[in-house]
């Protein structure tokens, strides 16, 4: 397995910080969470039921024909491979690592592309897995280009699997609505522009039998009955998803405007996060963290992603911390 | 995929009763909930981190020397054939079904057997699942009969898969204390005893490589953030948890005494539920359903199980409802 948060923590020891002096950039999780309400008694109570209204109410959310709730959107990175046999899997790279890890582990041949090429080398490929928006690449598609690319795997028995965890602040880009053509797979997360990352539910849209073939797989009750109750309210609450988009979108130009008056010109991004590619990342990463600033870094490229600060006070840290740690020479 | 759930609501539309009309005994969960409190929102908004310190209080709980935390038992029931090469495997019969089910879906050699039939044979299989106390056979085994068992399977490289769905209120007769052997796997469920079947969580305690297996296996955050919130209380409120032993056995035995004294003599039962052997249970089922009394209905062997009424008024239901179908003469 591969392992995954207690980056905190772990930084909180590491640089002698109390956890709760931290300022967290280091995820791609919305800090403008949902208000989850009171959870009624009978949600614990009761054997969660497949009919509650849940799949309605993410159908409507989605624009998806059909959909299968699963617990996070990694519980069905992790089962897709399983359901079918050994082919030539091409995941965009630089992602989220948990694609490439899952299809190799069933035994599929994996080749780590960029988005282009993975585009350009469909007919070479079996199943393509992409990103969009890419995380941290930031990638963009246009819909036609993915639905001709799908077109081309389909005509082989191919897949198209679009992760679109970070799509919902531009739900047209999504390929949701496509979903009855066999050989789509959309996967969407709950966690991200909800932020709700404890919720650990995503749902999956792809055409009738893939769906059922996973839900076989996954076999029942996925969910706990107080994730299905939170879910249908939020799916459903739709003035307050208008308000998060505008949070997020401001949020994210005023992030890129402080990354910019410091020199750190984001090379991609989206509404929940901006990601600067740089030989320096790592000496930016922890300068940042000795200064109770925790981002995201990775090796390959070497690069930062930074997320959203949840107000202007964060942002003013944020802002202040580049500007010390430019005096210090690092550009 | 086996279907589960869904009964009461068909039942309501079978009988035309309306849902809040029925004493639903269909399960075999406790009526009596360990009381939720409010969750806090950091709950909802964090990642699950593995080391927040529900582990330590389940270690403590089931006295397992190591243990994983699961989405259910079902979830541990799923992933387990996956982890071996093919097997004669052996299930209890009759049992939950979910057991043979996974076995043979992951192609391995499946026999249902009686319990004794189990141990008497177990040179002839590589894997026994048992479930102690059985449902809704009822079954209990000799802890000295158990570990006897599991040392011929281990000389083999054989498991023993014990499911402990309904074992706390007995808890001296688990095997988790052993779990340190290889090739030992006791499986615990929460909903049952704590009344929270909504909760969809569990714990697999075995040893530590075929743990680390299933970790990786399973992958990570398989609990959202207010399951292991609620988790950690409730495994930790050893007051509760005394009452309730207390409540379980005091209901079971109350209707024990309502079951007898309309000659319906459980052939079996636990402190969650009794169970009844007789050719003509679908009448009794469908008797007692249009009295608006749901109770579950198994057809090999034909059999009916009575869940625990919550209080005093739902014993006084079922009291008055077996006097009636007595009267209709189906005895």
């Amino acid at each position: 397995m591969l392992e995954h948060g207690g980056r905190l923590q772990q930084a909180a020891i590491t640089y002698g910080i109390a956890l709760p002096d931290w300022l967290d950039l280091s995820t791609g999780i919305s800090p403008f969470a949902w208000p989850v309400p009171e959870i009624p008694a009978q949600a614990w109570h009761r054997l969660p039921e497949d009919d509650d209204g849940l799949v309605d109410v993410a159908q409507a959310y989605y624009h998806a024909p059909q959909l299968l709730p699963v617990a996070g959107s990694q519980a069905a990175i992790q089962a897709l491979p399983s359901l079918r046999g050994p082919s030539r899997v091409g995941v965009i790279a630089p992602g989220y690592n948990e694609h490439a890890h899952a299809w190799r582990r069933a035994g599929h041949e994996v080749t780590c592309l960029s988005a282009w090429s993975l585009l350009e080398r469909a007919d070479e490929l079996d199943v393509i897995v992409l990103i969009h928006p890419n995380n941290p690449g930031g990638e963009r598609f246009q819909r036609e280009a993915l639905l001709a690319c799908h077109a081309r795997l389909r005509a082989r028995g191919g897949w198209l699997i679009v992760d679109e965890a970070f799509m919902d602040v531009s739900p047209d880009d999504s390929l949701c609505p496509f979903t009855a053509r066999d050989g789509l797979v959309v996967l969407r997360s709950v966690g991200k522009f909800f932020g709700l990352a404890g919720i650990r539910a995503g749902f999956v849209c792809t055409s009738r039998p893939l769906l059922d073939a996973l839900r076989d797989y996954l076999g029942p009750w996925t969910l706990s009955g107080p994730t299905r109750h939170v879910l249908k309210l939020a799916l459903a609450d739709r003035d307050w998803q208008a308000q998060a988009r505008g949070w997020l979108r401001h949020g994210s130009a005023r992030l890129a405007e402080v990354l910019l008056m410091h020199a750190v010109t984001p090379t991609a991004g989206c509404a929940f996060f901006h990601w600067w590619r740089h030989e320096l990342a790592p000496s930016w990463h922890h300068a940042l963290a000795e200064r109770g600033i925790l981002t995201r870094l990775f090796d390959e490229p070497r690069s930062l992603r930074f997320g959203l600060p949840a107000d202007e006070a964060g942002l003013l840290r944020l802002d202040q911390a580049l500007a010390s740690v430019r005096l210090m020479g690092m550009t």
